[in-house]
């Protein structure tokens, strides 16, 4: 994936909010998502651009769009598009990164396309795709290693990590988008030290900080997708938030993996970076220590050994029921790098369909927990407070193991470097409710 | 679930076919599919009768169907069906009951009738639901037991088991219909004795004979489904083959569970058998041996452990090129029954809830494979086989550890006791491909 005059960090939008130097969707980045408003509740296409959401419904109606994404922009989720594949999706972003540039287009152009302008804040973000099928993966080596620890302190890491892109399936009904409320599940309690199992509200809820990818055409049933395909079939990428209840999940998960710990909830921002506009960050994956096995042919590609890391960096935040009455921000937990990952998005692609498991548009990739060693960059609690031995302490002297009632915890992701215009990926939150 | 005249076992049908005494489809069972034919290529809603299938596109435009539920006869699967819930079935299960029943229909009502048949053999029997999300459980002790034997003889079946119905998400893109051939998949295989892993066709291919339960109305997100409620969640159940990669399996399920080695492929039998139909099936749950823990109390319902069985005889076919060649029929493997299960379909569907998880109307809920102690009533090859250390030995002197290509294997299933009609399942088949 080549630099384009899209990426050009010169360009400003003519919607001002989009230039400030901190601004999450500045003209470089045109993520995408699904939105309502209360004027008009029908679910929409729309694409970010500073404080404003461009509606593709009505740029489609005014003559906006390249003719080919017209059917798509009508659809009530991103399904359609993703299915077109990557040309349709440079040719949209390409247009209307010209559309909102604030050197190109004359003033009727202009005109049209402020009218089809929604405050970000006036609209009801959505689910961005339907997601089929949704599978979470385990690519931190340092988060499978933390947790390994935990379990298996003599033998952290299983002998597979390092040759297999370990993945489950996850729950797809049950993803919503960020702001939903989160419910703590009951489920079974099984102390070490007790006879029997309790039916009871979950204690050691926990966050897990990941990045979702949407697939985009994807391979019919039985055949493979090379890796060197990745590009064409990884459409963009969101915070994800895999919400685990820990107490529930030690009882449950042998031997088939965890269950009932995972698909209560899982939270994803609602817009969509895509790979494209994240393409100045691209870096080569991680590199591997000399004493580790070279990846399996399958799972080698010379563009995305150079390329397919991503410079992201991912921060988790917490605002508990007492420091929002107090009026107080919220407090950075973490921040961890997402070049870190011993696998690459691309690499999850060509395993999952490795086996000719037929991949669809709107189907989500989880990353797994995003850690590295560091305590502050831990993508989760169970990892950060070491299983609640050393738990988090708050400013407020407020301590945590695990979440309580009322604690919003908020994700957040940027792409920066020298050189390129910052790229946000947004907000991912979520506020845990006590159990029903 | 009281039984009413459509369970009469004197009654007979004026459609011939469906009254031979081993018809799987007799006026009793009614069960729900999807079909297209070459000269109506609309996919739409049917009813299995005999060898014919009642359209029931067709019967709701000749006015027969009961008001509530032509629209969702109109939709291309039976989700909306499914939507409706338990009176919606009931209703539309007795009209057709009556409209098909020998002694019933004045002649001009039967001539309606007879306009909306069409034979079985020129219709394409297509899945018959959208399948949202796919969950597979571990619901028979015998099989837990056999299989953990192989994996840890000191201890073969954990602590949780007896506690928890064990369960996993599965792929739901994957599962295909009945008759849809089946490609061997490549994957990650590593013998115990070798260095490292290398990608290939996989060599340990296996079937796993279940029951497949598709859910009803289901629950919002947040809320929980009761055990005593499960009879009005559960529409009706298929054959359902977890095809298994073994050798992928074993290498790849630690410690987050089966992935590659199942998701290339799972096939379900096109006709749905309400749970209806099966009232007069319906047996006590397993007995537990006295030593057994109690459930815990959300897994506890009167009605579900008097009634909560159901006394289904499932068997597994084997149909080798070599057999296809020479003209024989099918060898049964085979013959166990789905009364020796460990837990209900309405405890797996309530543990499924018990966290707040949302299930919706096509989701898929697989039992596990169904296996007795008896060599003859074990559910897949691994255990019959007992790891292929004991060859299958077929009449014609064919061995298999494990599937071969153009290998077909065909599962059946039917209930039967006397004073009640013979309820059938219909045949769940696939045939096994050269990998790609």
């Amino acid at each position: 994936m080549s630099l384009n005059f899209t990426h050009d960090p010169a360009r400003r939008s003519w919607v001002d909010s989009a230039n400030l130097p901190d601004a999450d969707f500045p003209l470089q980045n045109l993520p995408f998502g699904v939105f309502r408003t209360s004027g008009n509740p029908t679910r929409r296409l729309g694409v970010a651009i500073g404080d404003r959401i461009l509606d593709l419904r009505a740029a489609a109606a005014a003559g906006l769009l390249p003719e080919p994404v017209i059917p798509a922009s009508q659809h009530p989720s991103l399904n359609a598009l993703l299915a077109l594949g990557a040309p349709a999706w440079s040719a949209v972003r390409a247009r209307l990164s010209e559309l909102l540039d604030a050197a190109s287009p004359v003033a009727e152009l202009r005109q049209r396309v402020e009218t089809c302008l929604v405050p970000m804040r006036s609209a009801t973000l959505l689910l961005p795709a339907h997601i089929g099928d949704y599978t979470d993966f385990y690519a931190s080596i340092h988060h499978a290693t933390n947790v390994g620890s935990m379990l298996r302190p003599e033998n952290p890491l299983l002998p597979n990590y390092k040759w297999v892109p370990i993945g489950y399936h996850g729950r797809g009904s049950s993803i919503v988008a960020s702001g939903a409320a989160i419910r703590r599940p009951h489920g079974q309690l099984k102390p070490a030290d007790a006879p029997a199992p309790v039916f009871a509200p979950c204690k050691n809820l926990d966050y897990e900080l990941e990045i979702g990818a949407f697939v985009g055409p994807g391979n019919a049933l039985g055949e493979r997708l090379p890796l060197s395909a990745a590009p064409q079939h990884l459409f963009g990428i969101v915070l994800l938030n895999d919400w685990s209840a820990r107490d529930i999940q030690t009882w449950e998960y042998q031997p088939l993996g965890p269950f009932l710990s995972k698909n209560f909830a899982s939270t994803i921002s609602p817009w969509v970076v895509t790979l494209e506009a994240l393409a100045p960050f691209r870096v080569p994956a991680m590199p591997r220590p000399a004493s580790d096995p070279a990846p399996l042919p399958y799972l080698v590609d010379h563009y995305d050994a150079t390329h397919g890391g991503l410079d992201l960096t991912l921060e988790v935040w917490l605002l508990t029921a007492k420091m929002r009455l107090a009026g107080d921000t919220p407090h950075r937990i973490s921040r961890g790098k997402f070049t870190e990952m011993y696998w690459t998005l691309g690499q999850l692609l060509a395993h999952h369909a490795s086996n000719g498991c037929n991949l669809s548009p709107g189907d989500l990739l989880g990353s797994g927990t995003v850690s590295g060693t560091a305590r502050d960059t831990r993508g989760c609690l169970l990892e950060y407070t070491w299983r609640g031995t050393d738990p988090l302490r708050l400013p407020n002297g407020e301590e945590r193991k695990f979440l309580a009632d009322g604690d919003e915890v908020i994700l957040r992701g940027y792409a920066e470097r020298p050189g390129a215009r910052r790229i946000g990926l947004g907000e991912c939150r979520g506020l845990i409710m006590p159990a029903g």
